[in-house]
């Protein structure tokens, strides 16, 4: 799997709010994905978690992590980052969930209620597919 | 997480040809998704690889796997499956390839050159969304 930085092509297509899905890992080591939300900024992934999220506890455990997204026109294309969480933030006054509210549904969050926090990944490999013309 | 068996809802919505995306586990037990093909089948999942993707060695070392199912149509509706590869087997003919394909594409696998295997995943627990409405 190459190092970043990544192509431009896939640099545009990380920046569209396309589906994607994370995978961390549990205590005992198995994997575990969901779907999420990301923002890609300056090379580095964005995530955002409910305080409640067994996730933030497997993250501040082991760091590493796995997001693939999906091209939302075409799921034949697609990338995946290998990398690690690198902080782990409470998001006040839940400005990153209002940008990834905002980003993907185009209005700030529902819910302002619960705690939430951010993590940002490092990305330290990655891997692209496209389908065959 | 509940235990098998899904509810119909579900266990419906596993049934059609959605984007999904696999995690296994590097040798150094790091997570590794990728997008994939899959067929829902009395309650467990088969996967098809190349017989090149490091994928597969990654299961052989560690069967434990998560796959995520995206509801093609509305991907907030998504559904996480935990579990393990149970067998791996060499895809005589590419019959599951085909499967597949014609699952996903409406027509056989176009290679058939490059052999394959098929890994049958058991489900252990499952987690389930859908969007507010």
């Amino acid at each position: 799997m190459p190092k970043p930085p990544l192509p431009a092509e896939l640099d545009a297509l990380l920046r569209e709010p396309n589906p994607a899905t994370i995978s961390t890992l549990k205590p005992d080591g198995s994997p575990l994905s969901v779907a999420t939300w990301y923002l890609w900024e300056d090379g580095r992934v964005l995530v955002n978690m409910d305080h409640s999220r067994a996730r933030l506890e497997h993250l501040r455990h082991d760091p590493r992590v796995s997001l693939t997204v999906l091209d939302g026109g075409d799921w034949y294309r697609h990338v995946s980052l290998h990398g690690r969480v690198v902080s782990i933030e409470p998001d006040e006054g839940l400005r990153d969930i209002d940008r990834l509210s905002t980003h993907y549904r185009g209005a700030p969050y529902a819910n302002r209620e619960s705690p939430r926090h951010s993590a940002w990944i490092e990305v330290e490999r990655w891997h692209a597919w496209r389908p065959h013309s």
